[in-house]
């Protein structure tokens, strides 16, 4: 039961704006104040590490997307992992691991219905991010159910030395195709071909995209994982096959724009080449979580699936940090380091 | 045998120059010369009808597509359905019904594998086309395997007083959905909702589309039935529902554009509410065609399932007719009638 003479202080990252076009900082504002006490069937949570994501841009705007849009006024909405402090519910005991939209809070406080408890697995706490949490998840789901590689067959990446892509390519691999990388700058490029052995790399930002394209697919594009959209999707559906199949998993490069911008001029290919574009949210797949979590772990353990973590010290520095997934400066799974495990 | 003595002479379109937009007139040119006399395996078939469609627009392009960009001084490329005059293929025999890419031709001659002989069935020979052949199997193909219809959701379909249009919303109703059709003009307006029983019309051409569509779809859009791109498509996908599938049946908006033309804005929406969008081609499913042509023509003499055919009389008239297709001015499926059965 808690000790009200130890009261927690809190501090959390309040959205006070809209934002409009590319985030400017002035969304966000810093609040502290004591974290409440919990009720019946409540749980109070400290934040050890919380999750960056595309998504977080998403979630500011006024508009619902696959969830509400946060209200101003309320802590921003974000992916965390926890300690359990305090537990009046029965499902959870103090020292228990948990995951859930905790927010960009050191304290989160709520029913425990509202998280999840994680086991402990043979791997850092950041791999639960960069490995083994929604990115794996999202890799895995999107290029397996939604992608439906068979072997032989070529995928394209996007944003391939991302957090999500650079898995995508190395599952892509695992499952016996040919994977070719599309990444920003020569750096990123090596990472994806001499580090996590994908076939071939395209620097878009240092070639023309199409005839590279063109180049390291001799035998067109059967599988499309997007995670960027604009150009480079209506580039790569020009070189798509016959019932090829594109993957939406995000489209980046469209998240800043303050007015809706055109889709892809070559969106009639799909009909000529019998071509599916979908879409998926990976938290479609609950059910089959903790299946694909022991595959990606299994993977890891057998030195075929590798990831990276960008991890930024302190919840203060975490708007600043958002910014960067926009500007493609991570490394990585960006997370903020909130508190010591 | 043939009876040189009388051999027919053979009128045709050939194609002549590549249109650039808008049709011209002046990419086909008539030529008049006599039908060779047939060889071994070969069919000389009289052409009874000839269908035009918007794809025979994407085939005079330089472009292949799902089928060879039609080489310049060749004859225009056609489905059509005629009568076998002279056979010396096993599989047919003088009085046989055939169909097949005949072309813009009165006289065919080739082997017989290129052709298909059809059943006499009890519907006039325009029914064919305008319920039996590929347009009626687009329709049901189309809606059933791409659009995987549930009881109680609501299909919009686009161009829906067209040929494959009005056939894939009755389907629609047939099997319990709600259906909202996008058509232009008054009358094309009527005839779905008073004589097809589509649940509501919006003329496109006289009302704003997106506050129309929001009225008539008041659940939102589940199946959206694609034939036209553009705005409508942008539109469309504003208002799916999750799991929401597309069927891009075609483009017509876009297939007169010199230049390619961007997508909609709102294909992010995808990702959101993790649709499907994807394209097919009816000849995919040809190893199920006879048993969807006996569904269609059941549902047809139930009185569920009606069609309109627009027949243009004589060959001479048929590039005219084409550009009809374009400007929507076609009540129904549109043919020529090029001889007497």
């Amino acid at each position: 039961m808690g000790d009200d003479s130890m009261a927690q202080q809190n501090g959390k990252w309040i959205l006070t704006a809209r934002p409009q076009g590319t985030l400017k900082g002035n969304e966000l504002e810093w609040k502290e104040e004591p974290a409440p006490d919990i009720a019946q069937n409540q749980v109070r949570v400290r934040v050890l590490y919380l999750s960056l994501d595309p998504t977080n841009r998403i979630w500011m705007n006024a508009m619902d997307s696959y969830l509400p849009a946060i209200p101003l006024g309320e802590v921003m909405r974000g992916g965390a992992l926890g300690v359990v402090e305090e537990s009046r519910h029965s499902g959870f005991v103090a020292g228990d691991l948990v995951q859930g939209l905790l927010g960009w809070q050191r304290y989160w406080t709520g029913d425990g219905g509202a998280i999840n408890k994680l086991p402990r697995l043979p791997i850092p706490l950041t791999g639960y991010f960069g490995l083994l949490g929604h990115i794996g998840l999202t890799a895995y789901f999107g290029l397996v159910d939604v992608g439906k590689p068979q072997a032989g067959e070529t995928l394209v990446v996007s944003a391939a030395a991302g957090a999500v892509g650079s898995l995508a390519g190395q599952i892509g691999k695992i499952l016996g195709l040919r994977v070719v990388g599309i990444a920003g700058g020569p750096d990123k490029c090596r990472y994806i071909t001499q580090e996590l052995g994908f076939d071939a790399a395209i620097d878009y930002k240092n070639e023309p995209l199409y005839p590279a394209l063109r180049r390291a697919c001799p035998n067109g594009i059967d599988i499309h994982f997007e995670n960027v959209g604009g150009t480079i999707l209506e580039t790569v559906l020009a070189l798509i096959n016959l019932k090829a199949r594109v993957v939406l998993c995000g489209m980046i490069s469209q998240y800043n724009n303050a007015a809706p911008t055109p889709g892809p001029a070559t969106l009639g290919l799909l009909v000529a080449k019998r071509a599916r574009m979908e879409g998926f949210i990976v938290t479609d797949y609950r059910e089959h979580f903790a299946e694909a979590v022991g595959i990606l772990l299994g993977w890891h353990q057998a030195g075929k699936l590798k990831y990276r973590v960008d991890v930024v010290e302190g919840l203060e520095n975490a708007p600043t940090a958002l910014g960067r997934l926009f500007a493609g400066t991570n490394n990585g799974k960006l997370l903020v380091k909130v508190s010591d495990s």
